[in-house]
């Protein structure tokens, strides 16, 4: 018996957002919890003792057990999954696999932390509502973001997903903040690359978009 | 037949590191190539156009093909592959994977980029010769670093490896930067979960220090 899964999030977030593309690229049912981050909703006593000790979210919930970690999470969803085509979103092949991992990686690190946050400050909290802090590091990881994107355009310019021939977890993962990256000052159409890999994303069978009820 | 394995490294990095003690562990032998990134020799033309476009490394060569993003591969060297004991570090139940992703990931996005990056400026670079915005980073760094720590304290407090009941790939990657934080101005002895855990990975069959030739 499949365990059931739900996912403890914030609508508006990407990170939140890749759990649900992947889930439905695969089929799977998922329940959905709604926590509105700029409330605090996550770090209630509750929250903090039941779902996440770390107040973060995503949060994939699996039977009674809790996997923070949007990365984490959708590996779980595909790990051993199969779409309605009757393939994953996990290469078979061995240094496929690690590549998908090592974008995974790069979006984590390159990526999300420059292009998520950018978005977050500027749509969600108002340039003029940031931390001097913050704000000296506008420029830093903007620099960052397009340095990000500029990668991300170099590699699409000879292939049309991250890994091999067929899409994977890399281009899901990828896809959640760089499909909105404009709420964060970034030109999308400064990527022509990117511009139709994310037609390709969007036009995957069972995909669902990011404000999808 | 197995490909060779050769990494591109340069020995003072953790990350580089990870990836010779998970081979290590596994009795994967590694060719090493060294390359001194103080020196730019990872920004050369030549390392620009056959190893890694993006300048970074480590870098494991698979016979032919380059792969780049330290925690991708130790995953790649620990799939399919066993210790000398006859277990692998990757965990055999899906759950347990997804859980040890999430600390890799957790690594890359929560520990790294404060503690890796103040070792790196206070011990390499040097806190005079940093720039005002690097220098106005050191606090937030500080304090980001300081809750990783403490996050993985109060995770071991309570058991002796990341996941599960045995080492995975998880503590490995943890295991690099952790050991050396002290060179960022973080003291371990503050976290005395984190220290009994560091000598228990330290214990293990075929585990190699950083500063090994």
């Amino acid at each position: 018996m499949r365990e059931e899964l739900v996912l403890h999030e914030d609508p508006r977030s990407g990170n939140c957002y890749k759990i649900r593309l992947t889930a439905a690229l695969l089929g799977l049912p998922l329940q959905r919890i709604d926590y509105d981050i700029l409330r605090g909703e996550t770090r209630t006593p509750d929250f903090l003792s039941k779902i996440n000790a770390h107040g973060r979210i995503p949060v994939l919930q699996v039977g009674t057990r809790f996997l923070p970690e949007s990365n984490a999470a959708c590996w779980y969803l595909a790990d051993g999954a199969e779409g309605a085509d009757g393939v994953g979103l996990i290469p078979e092949d061995r240094f496929a696999r690690a590549e998908m991992l090592r974008w995974m990686f790069f979006e984590q690190y390159s990526h999300e932390p420059n292009i998520a946050t950018l978005r977050f400050w500027l749509l969600y909290v108002g340039e003029a509502n940031l931390a001097p802090q913050q704000r000296e590091q506008i420029l830093m990881k903007r620099a960052g973001g397009e340095e990000a994107l500029r990668q991300m355009n170099e590699h699409l310019a000879t292939r049309d997903w991250f890994v091999g021939e067929a899409v994977s977890l890399a281009d899901i993962i990828l896809f959640a903040y760089t499909h909105v990256a404009e709420a964060g000052g970034f030109r999308l159409s400064d990527y022509p690359a990117i511009c139709a890999w994310l037609h390709r994303v969007a036009a995957l069978p069972g995909f669902v978009a990011m404000d999808a009820p």
